[in-house]
Parts: structure tokens; C-alpha cells; sequence
């Protein structure tokens, strides 16, 4: 019989359909040639070396002199502007802001054809001090109230440009559905005196059911209420609400981690398209004793219709603990 | 230059990224045979005449006499079971509930090549009193918290069948956003002695800009901060928080203007790929001043990506005042 779950964090309910149960495998879908399988360099990516000119302004790049790494760049079409100025309009009953904020890339590699589960951790590490040094940059710009880190792997997560790119969208306010989590979060540290992701990291390393991988910051587990077949969450273990505090040491253990559940991701369901947030406090509500920061990995293997667009609620029909079984079981060295 | 824009009702933010805008249409895709070029009737259909053998129980019928024209029956995969006992279960920290509740399948139509913009409106109509019916029925089971009634059309709106099918699920629970949205609602009332709908439509018809068809019953518009480019509301005049109690009258007024509506977007953007979801207040917290029913319509022209997935937020390239000048301009007769 299905069953419907909550979300010990989001307080969001999820119903997994065991009648339509899928196995694992069968979230395969080949629908692009291996990642591995382009070349390395592509004489028309405006992201491969040598094109360095079909980028808009360079804003950092790694390491700062020699050949680059990592290179930060404005995003050409700029979902906000660093230049506007912000205004708050109120046109009758309806309210709106000016497009001011920041909208960065981060190209992660010169090499066109890899991705964090084919690359040394060290080269993500440095990729994330990148996006932990950007955001330190926006936060110091007093319209910025929220950043949000993250990026598209592949079509069906939303991307266009196939070379190796995260992405960073610095907003003058803080989404609705952010102050929602917030306030779940308050609420259950008002209720309990800890914090919610610190309880349920302990207990997903305790129950082990729907653990995928630790290492000794962090710990990465598949949702007890998963929304979809295989969403991953890795949670550093020191209690911090916001990313721009992570230590280097956690950059590098993130990295290392983030390398272990990707390249099981790769190799288990055969380079899925997939997207991955950091999740990071609001810089001006830091909710010290109970927002914790942490990266969410969602694979793009199914499709939202109608009721998850009516409810915002999901039908999963994947068991989250045999997703997990099948990514433990997956050797990735 | 872009413009954060924020939802009235929902208290949500979307980004209108005038950067990258497009042109409405540019949104046009032919992925796939208009549905007008499908046969009447297809042999290996479970939904066509002749093979009703190939449905679960049919639970309604109509007419209930002679040649059908609608049919209600049981998903063969249902999220939740009618038989099913409603319990809680607590697992340590995790929260669930087993899978009661009701997942029905209405056939809405004989015909196999058919869609709400391809037939009289008078059909449609017979559609909606099914769903109606259904849904009071189910509020009848002590059980049952919020009803959610949906159609997914096409392949990008998540639909397995083509035949002209739309889908109702019962749930023991009330979703998490939606209680959100019911309270946002409930404070604007607070604020203002008012139903934000009710103001919502009112300006939409005075404003003229995003509005796309009007008739006695119902208004319908392109939302001011629209997630996508072609969101829109179609709002009963009379204020009523549950559709389960809108009058005959205005089940034939709403066929005729989704007509209107659905025909403009066949015409216009060559048979897109939709969802439409009936909003209507959970059945135990009724929120009569505040609560408004109404139907959404979301086209699936668009994709969201990590930053929608982080956020919350979406990034829509497209001007809600263009689309709906656009869909204004294609004559439906």
C-alpha cells in the first residue's frame, strides 16, 4: 500500500506509490551520449580556452596566473543587473522590485568534456572556494538579502551550454518558499531546542536505511519523504547556517563527498541529468540556532504533472530506502 | 531592464528576465501530431468505446443510458486506495500515513482525437458535472482533507494516455502549500476586510492588460507575476470558496470560456503541451471570507532548472502583457 510522508525539515508530505514501484534500474534513461564522450576542448564553446573573448567580464579566475582552472564570469543574459539601482514600485494592488542583484558563472573546468564524478575532488574544491568567495562578494552589497547557488547537469535539468558550469543569482529579497522553511525551522528548534537537520542527519547515521555515503564533515543520505526516485541531501556535520562560513577543510571534504554520490549517480543510472542547490541562510535572518546549510542533489529522472502543479505535493514511485540500497551498492573506485 | 514581481495571493516572487525575453511565439514547439490528426478510435485504447473491459471499475457513467459520453473509473495505478485504513504512523523522528484516500480516472470523452478546445462546450461541461460529482462524493468520507482535481495534456504535462482524460485525488491530508496559500489569503483578508480573488479579478478587468477572456461567470487572465509564459487564472465572479458548490450555471459558463481560452492557446502555440488544476479550499477549514475557488491553466512551454529548484522563485522570459495581447489576437471563430 502507498504510503504518505513528511518532511521532518519542510513539514512538505509526499505520497510514495508502491503500486506503480519502479526498481532503480528503470530510472535509467540514456537520452544523451555519455558525458565522457565529447571532446575535450570545442573550437565553438564560448567556455573552452582560447574563447576566453565570447564571455562577458572575468571576475575571478583560478589560480591567478598560469593557465586558468576555474574562471567567474557575468552571465550574459543576466537574470538581474549589479548596476541597477533598487526601487520598490506599487502599481494598484500589485507590488514589484527592479531586476537588481548579481548573476554570475562559474565556468568549473578548461576541460569541455568532464563533470565533478570524472574529475580529481581537488578540482570541485576549488570550484566551490569560487562560489564561497563570490558569495562573500555579495554579501557585502547591502540590496542583496539572499544568494542562491547552484547547477544544471544536462537538458532535462535546464541547461543550455553543455560545458562544465555552476551558477550563482544574488536576489534583493528572500523567496517566499525560503521564509516558509524558515519558519518550520524555528518552529521545531521553538519545540525541541535543536536544531531539525542536526536531529535528522544523526538519525539517517544511525538508521543507516537511506545513508549513501559520510566522510568526517559530512553526511549524505536519500530523503526519507523524497519528492522524486533519488534526491540526495549533504549535510555538514558541524551545525552552521550559512555556506560562506564553511571552513576550507569543508569545502574539501564537500568536495570529496560530492564526488562519491555524483560518480555513483554516473555510473548507477548512466550520467542522469540532475541539478544541485546549496541551501544557505538569508543573510539578514541567519537563524543562528536553527538553519543549517547543506547541498541538495536532485537527479532528473521523472517528470511533475498536474497534482504535484495542484498540490505541491509529489507521487513518488521509487522506495527511498531501496534507492539508497542501490547507491550503496555501487563501487565507485 | 528585469522586474521582480510578486503574487498577490500567493505572496510569491518571479523574476521577469526582459534580458532574454521572447517573443510569445517563440514558445511554439510541434514536438509532437497536433491531437486533431490521431484517429477517432484506436484499437489498443483503454479509454475508447468497446474496450471498457480494459478500466478498473466504472463508478459513473454519463448518460447514465445509451451510448456514453463520460466515464469515471478507478486509476490502475492509484496514488491512494479507497479500501485502504487510515492510519498514523510514528518512526522516531518521521511522520506517515498510509496511502486512503480515492485516485479516479474521468474519460472525457468517446472520442479519441478530441481535447476541451477541439469540441462543444457542452461536453466539457458534462466533464466538469462528473468532477463535481466525484468531488462531493468524496466529501462525504470522513477521511478525506483536500481534493485536488487535474488534467495533464501531452507529454511535457506528465500524461502516459492520450485520450482526452482528466484525474481526481483524494488526500487524508492538507498539502503544505496549500495551508501556506490559505494563510496568506486569510491575512490579506485581516489587512484589508477583502478576498484577495475577488480584488485580484476586479483589477484584471479593469486594468484590461493581462486579461484574455471574460464571460457572465468568469474572468480569465495572464498572471502580473506569471512563473511561466502563459499562466492563467480563471476566476468565478461569485465569490465561493469550493468548487464542489458552484451552481450549474457556472460549471456551462466555465466550459464556455476554457473553450475560449484553451482554443486561443491550440491556435496560438500549435496544441502545447498543458496542465489545468481546479483550486479549491481544503474541505475542513473552508476560509469562506478569504478562500476563492478557481481553475489554473499552466502550458508546459518552459523548464525549470536549479535555481527554480533552490528558490522557489521561477525566471520568466517572457512579458505577461505581451502573452496576453498575444492570445487576444488569435480569433478563436
Amino acid at each position: 500500500m502507498s504510503e504518505i510522508r513528511q518532511n521532518l525539515v519542510t513539514k512538505e508530505w509526499v505520497i510514495i506509490a508502491t503500486e506503480r514501484a519502479h526498481r532503480p534500474e528503470e530510472f535509467v534513461h540514456a537520452t544523451r551520449p555519455l558525458t565522457e564522450t565529447r571532446p575535450v576542448w570545442e573550437p565553438g564553446c564560448p567556455f573552452c580556452p582560447g574563447n576566453e573573448e565570447g564571455t562577458p567580464a572575468e571576475l575571478l579566475r583560478l589560480p591567478p596566473t598560469g593557465p586558468w582552472q576555474i574562471r567567474v564570469v557575468l552571465n550574459k543574459y543576466p537574470a538581474l543587473k549589479y548596476d541597477a539601482e533598487l526601487i520598490r514600485h506599487s502599481d494598484g494592488i500589485y507590488r514589484s522590485i527592479t531586476g537588481a542583484g548579481h548573476h554570475e558563472i562559474i565556468i568549473e573546468s578548461p576541460r569541455h568534456n568532464t563533470t565533478i564524478a570524472l574529475q580529481a575532488p581537488a578540482e570541485t574544491t576549488l570550484a566551490l572556494h569560487a562560489s564561497r568567495s563570490r558569495g562573500r562578494f555579495f554579501a557585502k552589497d547591502p540590496r542583496v538579502e539572499q544568494i542562491i547557488f547552484f547547477k544544471n547537469h544536462g537538458p532535462r535539468a535546464g541547461t543550455s551550454l553543455v560545458h562544465p558550469h555552476a551558477q550563482v543569482i544574488a536576489l534583493p529579497i528572500v523567496p517566499h518558499s525560503l521564509r516558509t522553511r524558515a519558519e518550520e525551522a524555528r518552529r521545531y528548534f521553538d519545540d525541541t531546542g535543536e536544531c531539525a537537520l542536526c536531529r535528522m542527519y544523526q538519525d539517517e547515521l544511525h538508521d543507516k536505511v537511506r545513508l549513501v555515503a559520510e566522510n568526517q564533515g559530512f553526511v549524505a543520505f536519500i530523503l526519507y519523504a523524497a519528492f522524486s526516485p533519488f534526491p540526495l541531501w549533504i549535510v555538514p556535520r558541524r551545525h552552521e547556517p550559512s555556506f560562506l562560513n564553511a571552513t576550507d577543510q569543508e569545502l574539501e571534504d564537500l568536495a570529496d563527498i560530492m564526488y562519491t554520490v555524483l560518480r555513483k549517480l554516473y555510473i548507477g543510472l548512466k550520467d542522469p541529468d540532475y541539478n544541485y542547490v546549496i541551501r544557505s541562510a538569508p543573510l539578514h535572518d541567519p537563524g543562528l540556532g536553527y538553519l543549517h546549510w547543506y547541498v541538495s542533489i536532485i537527479p532528473r529522472v521523472s517528470r511533475s504533472a498536474g497534482f504535484e502543479l495542484g498540490s505541491g505535493m509529489f507521487i513518488n514511485t521509487s522506495l527511498p530506502e531501496e534507492s539508497a540500497a542501490f547507491l550503496r551498492s555501487v563501487q565507485v573506485e
